[in-house]
């Protein structure tokens, strides 16, 4: 499994107060501030975190910075990765994040390079797989697949 | 002072041993291997750290990733931006980078918006500025000025 080198597309920090955040990124950006919206619930997310089901949903802005994305992430409900980097680490870069094609195959190859999953959900058209990568690489990798 | 929004160029790692980061991302990525470099001496750099001139250097290395460089830093020798993030929360992302023009004016510019200076320094045909943003905006910006 070898991400490539043209598939990086967000680079994604976990924060207390979304709102508070995109003023402060759209002052510093000269951007227009975008809305946030919620991930759905976990009966469409299907969100798996650790191996366990949880009721963990974010809140997410995204500002368009060209081939990247960059995302705000703030954490609402149960226990998720989101959560964990947050209460470890307080506000920070969360993860960057490469689009893929085949997320089972994609997260078995990293799973067997010493990357193991740390959480994955669904969402409109697409889905998201997390690798336990901080201590490897220096922060978590995020595989996105949209479907078509 | 604004950024703009298509000024991402790097996503940067600090790293306790850049070989061994080389090979992991290199790995991950399916890239081939960059060399790493060692920043000028203090004569050339010009490296200012939190106001005062150090002995500071640093080890690079860049994996082209298309519009974004993921950047990895292994600090060397005196006390550096880089060392103090290193020594405050291990590898893990130390920057996103924006391409400027003008630098003296862009750091005013974000000192006015509240995010000061923390280090300065020159290499051939560029310089670089680091502004103490991450409590504001969760990561340390580094605004890169290449010259003509």
């Amino acid at each position: 499994m070898a991400l490539g080198e043209n598939a990086v597309c967000q680079v994604a920090i976990v924060v207390r107060d979304i709102e508070a955040a995109i003023k402060k990124w759209a002052g510093v950006l000269g951007a227009p501030p975008p809305a946030w919206h919620m991930t759905g619930p976990k009966e469409e997310s299907h969100i798996n975190y650790r191996g366990q089901s949880t009721d963990a949903r974010a809140k997410l802005a995204f500002f368009e910075l060209g081939q990247v994305s960059l995302e705000l992430i703030e954490p609402v409900g149960g226990p998720s990765v989101w959560q964990e980097v947050l209460d470890r680490s307080g506000p920070c870069v969360h993860h960057i994040a490469f689009r893929i094609k085949g997320m089972d195959a994609a997260l078995a190859g990293l799973s067997k390079q010493g990357l193991p999953t740390l959480q994955r959900s669904d969402f409109t058209n697409g889905c998201s797989g997390y690798v336990d990568s901080a201590k490897d690489l220096g922060v978590i990798v995020e595989l996105l697949e949209h479907f078509k």
